[in-house]
């Protein structure tokens, strides 16, 4: 999607560690008519996939998720990273290891939110490693629902989560894929 | 907004500790449509304060704050809760009780994200003690930026954030204010 790889390079910040980082329109600060583009784009590219639901996990995925499920005309359910008091005791949960933070952790979604019948479209900010993806996957499995797809905003393409996704099969479409990373440029697949 | 109080009354449900619970439409599965219509409702309420970016905090805040922030036009910036590794340094923050999860926390938000010239609509789910709003209060405080209002889903009444607010002076809008709960009824004011 070119209007978000020019996005990336004017104003993506490379940071020590593999970092690319988009505070500024993604990650904290949300450019919602960008987001409007790219919801648009995931429904351009899982249009014949007869997506029920959106499922993202908190928090950066959830602004992207909320747009693009306007063009879906589906709910979304984010998986919850952190426990509370309230959440219900009947779960889906998947154990994820964050590289950016260094921790384990636990994703979870409450059972009756994604139903067998379900086709399920995850969407995420960033794949990488694809931790996050795969349980989120996992969880779609536990519900004994359909993956309709994983469709992810940047993918960084040199970290192995993508090539292990298309290499079983899920249809995964990313709307960048950053091929190289160095401490001064940007390279797309 | 009726439309919102209805749905509360079909789906919400009550726990022990003055807890209510949508998780079905508001807090974990989200409810697009609803949410398009509490964002022109905002929109409405909030029309002539000239709103330049709207800040919420993570996670459940985020969603009903992307969908508002296509009816003004502008981004949508959310408060950290948990730190990460490429938090950048220059942050405004904010200690915050959450009375749900009985723990302190902090809420930071990278300095460039709101400037001065800003006018700072805050949204967020739930006002119950004010904790969270208060917090994004302080922060659009320490930014010199103007505070156009605060938006909220769902209001509890019958605890002290929202009539703090309002002797303030604060412009605040609470789609439904729960005036009482037992554990078999909500009522309205």
């Amino acid at each position: 999607m070119e209007l978000l790889k020019k996005r990336i390079l004017a104003d993506g910040e490379i940071r020590p560690g593999n970092i690319l980082k988009v505070d500024s329109f993604l990650n904290q600060r949300m450019d919602i008519a960008l987001f409007n583009e790219m919801g648009k784009e995931f429904k351009k590219r899982f249009a014949d996939e007869g997506v029920t639901v959106i499922l993202t996990v908190e928090a950066s995925g959830i602004g992207v998720a909320c747009i693009a499920a306007q063009y879906f005309d589906c709910p979304v359910v984010f998986a919850k990273k952190y426990t509370a008091k309230n959440l219900d005791s009947e779960v889906y949960s998947a154990k994820v290891h964050s590289y950016t933070k260094d921790i384990d952790y636990t994703i979870r979604v409450t059972k009756k939110y994604i139903k067998p019948e379900d086709k399920v479209l995850i969407i995420d900010d960033f794949l990488a490693t694809g931790e996050a993806t795969n349980g989120m996957i996992d969880i779609v499995k536990q519900a004994g629902a359909t993956l309709a797809g994983v469709g992810i905003v940047i993918e960084k393409g040199f970290q192995n989560g993508g090539k292990e996704l298309r290499e079983q099969g899920v249809h995964l479409e990313s709307l960048a894929i950053v091929k190289s990373m160095s401490d001064d440029s940007i390279e797309f697949a």
